[in-house]
């Protein structure tokens, strides 16, 4: 039977469920990748599973967010993930090396493999061919524990390119194309494969753009074949004996199919304050910027950086204009400063700052008060940058470089002859040896904790009923960030549940934490797109530990939802949309929890409304997990049987 | 009459007052500087003055402090800065371009001028000939208004140098041995002449590590002379213009002599928590090291970071000590690319942060808890890297290097044959450029500001009698760290008094501000030394909008001295040094401040101990000032008279 690449994957990693649309489907890890803010939650989870060693291919924990250090807990856990890593086989690439994604692709990456990562970015990887997820900390901690990560068989989108990228027209206008055309919702459930004759034209650094922004469409993954260009790239690394090729049968059936004339597109931009939001840039010539940010996971290859330099070149940025730059790592930092191209940006005004994801997760780099910001980033949420009246535009690395340079947006038709797309030069410069290989026999290694490090919690099963009430409702689009937001403060108490708790939407509702800690226990509303954006498994975590026991909403985000399962939430949807207005807070709802059926429908109770109708997608397992009051309960559970 | 050279410099400059020790003088000031962290209310100073332009031959306005813009505020100021600097013909300086008196010696430090600068290091500056003070921002903001800057006739030390650095032992370890020598209150009402043959055989920046430092011994200035290294200096910055000579005269006098043999010196490191707790390295051999930290504007020139580079080149740190390096200026970081040293750094494993002060003032870079830091900076004081229970070890750059490459202290004499002491390039690469100077008329500049640039606060004239609790009882050598805590959170607030003053005393006593808000009006008792450090006016500033009109202490340092007056708070000093066990806190003290006299004692009944003597060395003016209820009420009413 002819199969499309991500069959093909699946098939390869198949340990259970079958490939029908919809179905639960447990797959085969061969790889892991964490970054802090997410992993040491995920190592502390791997420890209390009592596996000596990671049981994937190849497992790395990566220090790429809180590199700041802003106070001892960013180097206390900085400390505790070395030590981690070095006792149970993780390879541990310290702060400063560079962006997980990026570092992952130059290093470990390989088509065909399965890849799940605590980042939501995690299918960057997809740019080679790997089938790549993000996933909350504990999903990670059980696939390095070798159990199978389990998923919904994704629909698969065929996603045709054809022609060639020109002008100033470059990937990352491919993604907020598609942004535009499907919004973040659009790729829920889905993976985008990618095929046709425009492929070829694209490097793997460009394809890994597209793939890294489909999490901004909500899908499961994104993925190119491996070709002769993916052999180049990985021939640059050093790692060409890591290269097969991979690609659809001719004939493959996808469940959808979108086609891109890449000659068609021009450079876009994404307005505030959603991803999806895309415009001409043209259509917003004349609008003043008051800061560039060029980087992050999503742009920040040496090519990138390359064009940035070029186009700065001999020019100065725009005074009012506070312009930086977060090369994507070391590897990439090294080839600039080779080939003289660190000198050029330094004399055009840019700041060079460290090799880590700074200003995109609001780790530094905030914008003035009602500033604009243009950045070469994957998300423009409101807040996330720091500065809560920001407005913040995603572009490609070429616009921003012209925005800096005339300090407002201008239209492209007045740019002139764009730099050539960079070759990566046939053997690029290797980091390997700043990643800490872990011993072959870990088990003497002393883990080093700090006292923010806090021994995780056990919660209780749920409730045969539960009555609780409404603790906030909100509307659509809510993201991980309004749940549990970032910026170095709060993400510095990311191994200290109790402590992280007391900001859960701490920006959309500054008393939601006394209230739901005076109800001890309560429900969460919503309306669609529940838990978008980043794979932070503390947007459930927090809550849980503040009591919410269920979530009652019109529609879910894919990892948002697996995190609630893996620590006991209910997720609820509405069966009849128009309830959601029924739905106040302060009432109290009751819920049948005992006679939730995985798939099935139950009436819940609302205090002063009568009683609404929810359903559930869950599969059998996942209502165990609930049941159990999480993940980790079950695996406890699962052992003692 | 034969002078030495800080007396040819004053009487160039003097304005009023004689040269007679101890005796009031006032200076003309040619230049003035500022640093983003006391900056923002220097301007909001200078603007209260109603002064169009800048009276100077020269004031520049630094981005150094709060680079990494955790929120608005950072950038609000920033842009603040950048838009009241342009409108009052004030140099700007952008985040990013460096740290301020690196960049200020590399670009336009001048021999034989004078240079207030609302940063306690500003004596930095005197390692090119210049007579270079620190001060609280109001005293800049009135240097810029073209007002005389008042500092008591110091005691001038001769500081004859001897031999030449040999192996290992730099710059750094000459001015740790004085520090061992003198201690941190050695150098208080003190400046630093240094002479002799040694002189010849130390570069510009070498001798700018020991006047720079010269700040913890309390010196009110440091001065090399200016000579035939002064020249090469200046030329390579393309600025030979510049260059005069300027040396003591040969029979010139002292008020007293130290000698130093620079052929004796070895490694030497100031132990935590004060950077007179001066021993050899070799001492330390053992200890291991968790983190070190080279940059700040003590140790970040060219050669600073050239040999560090030498040291570490085609080797690699030890994995456990985190070692981050922050260059000067940008035109370090570019001197660095153009000689390839950019890569060997970062094949070291080293991280290169941005060229600004970063975690000297606690801005990042924290160590882990209980940690051990070693770091080529100023200040080791407790909490000031940002954990509270971190020990910071202050040492050279070589040290530091040598550190990381062991991850421990180690013995020199193990260490074989340092890199050679490199020398500035003819012409270094100039970066000039990235200076925003302002408009030849800044009429028409718009000022902007952000929701945190709090207008000041007007205080009330001294009460006839005070009489007020003592809110707080501290014991000897409370820096301005302790009074006022910096570290990004709370450096965030600088523009806006009300907002940090709530983080007062807050790492030595959680209830003070409570406390102090409570009483309403209160006074402080401290030991010796009270107010060393930073020159930070916050400190005098916030506990003035708390409340404290007084200050009894057994001693002062100079800065802060300075500082309370500038804010309307009276700097008592008891007669009888036993008598501070009379004061406790609770405790009401009533000060007779209308009969207090300029240079007089007076009695203070005590609750419950009776009557204790204190006096002040305030001049009549300075008692004027705080009679006013501050210097800008006191130029206020001098303007209407």
């Amino acid at each position: 039977m002819s199969m499309n690449l991500t069959q093909k994957i699946i098939a390869a990693h198949l340990v259970s469920g079958e490939m029908a649309l919809g179905a639960e489907i447990g797959l085969r890890i061969d790889q892991t990748l964490t970054q802090d803010a997410t992993g040491t939650m995920a190592y502390l989870q791997f420890e209390a599973m009592g596996v000596d060693r990671v049981r994937t291919d190849l497992s790395v924990s990566y220090v790429d967010h809180n590199t700041l250090q802003m106070g001892f807990r960013n180097p206390d856990d900085h400390r505790f993930l070395r030590t981690v890593a070095a006792r149970h086989g993780v390879i541990f690439s310290p702060p400063g090396t560079g962006i997980c994604h990026q570092l992952h692709l130059e290093n470990f990456a390989l088509p065909g493999a399965t890849l799940v990562g605590s980042d939501s970015h995690t299918p960057t990887a997809g740019g080679i061919g790997s089938l790549a997820m993000g996933a909350g900390g504990l999903s990670v901690a059980l696939a390095m524990a070798g159990e199978p990560y389990f998923i919904s068989m994704p629909r698969v989108v065929k996603v045709r390119l054809e022609g060639r990228l020109t002008g100033w027209a470059s990937a990352k206008d491919v993604i907020l194309h598609l942004l535009g055309l499907l919004t973040v919702k659009g790729g829920v459930g889905k993976v985008f494969e990618f095929a046709g004759p425009g492929v070829a034209t694209l490097s793997v650094p460009e394809r890994a753009v597209i793939t890294n922004m489909g999490a901004e469409l909500g899908a499961t993954a994104s993925l190119f074949p491996s070709d002769e260009r993916t052999r180049a790239f990985l021939a640059s690394m050093d790692r060409e004996g890591d290269w097969k090729p991979l690609a659809a049968d001719a004939d493959a059936a996808y469940d959808d199919e979108i086609v891109i004339d890449l000659s068609a597109l021009v450079p876009l931009v994404a307005q505030p304050h959603m991803p999806d939001r895309v415009v001409p840039v043209a259509e917003l010539a004349g609008l003043s910027v008051d800061q560039v940010a060029i980087g992050s996971c999503t742009n920040s290859s040496y090519a990138d950086m390359r064009m940035v330099a070029e186009v700065l070149r001999g020019k100065l940025v725009n005074v009012g204009t506070d312009t930086m730059v977060s090369p994507g790592s070391k590897q990439v930092l090294k080839m600039l400063a080779a080939e003289g191209l660190v000198e050029p940006l330094l004399d055009a005004g840019v700041r060079i700052l460290e090799c880590s994801c700074g200003p995109c997760i609001g780790m530094g780099g905030s914008p003035v008060s009602g500033g604009v910001s243009v950045r070469t980033f994957n998300r423009n949420f409101e807040g996330r940058s720091g500065t809560k009246d920001a407005r913040v535009y995603l572009v490609s690395p070429l616009t921003a470089a012209m925005a800096a340079l005339h300090g407002q947006f201008t239209d492209p038709a007045t740019w002139g002859t764009p730099p050539a797309q960079p070759e990566l030069p046939a053997k690029a410069p290797s980091i390997r040896h700043l990643f800490a290989f872990p011993p072959e026999d870990g088990s003497g290694v002393e883990v080093l904790r700090g006292p923010n490090i806090v021994a995780l919690e056990q919660f209780t099963p749920m409730d045969d009923t539960v009555t609780a009430p409404v603790v906030i409702k909100l509307g659509d689009d809510i993201t991980t960030d309004h749940i549990m937001p970032a910026g170095a403060e709060i993400t510095s108490l990311r191994s200290n549940v109790p402590a992280i708790a007391q900001h859960v939407f701490g920006r959309v509702d500054a008393d939601f934490v006394a209230r739901a800690r005076a109800a001890g226990i309560g429900v969460i509303v919503a309306g669609d797109n529940y838990g978008q954006g980043s794979s932070r498994e503390h947007a459930a975590l927090a809550p849980r530990h503040l009591g919410i026991r269920a979530v009652i909403v019109r529609s879910l985000a894919r990892i948002h939802r697996a995190n609630l399962v893996n620590f006991g939430i209910l997720p609820l949807i509405l069966c009849d949309r128009a309830d959601y207005d029924k739905l106040t807070v302060g009432g109290a709802v009751t819920i049948p929890a005992s006679a939730i059926t995985a798939g099935g429908e139950v009436d819940v109770q609302v205090e002063g409304a009568g009683a609404i109708r929810v359903r559930n997608d869950l599969t059998q397992k996942e209502l165990d997990i609930i049941r159990a009051g999480g993940l980790l309960n079950h695996v406890r559970l699962s052992r003692k049987q």
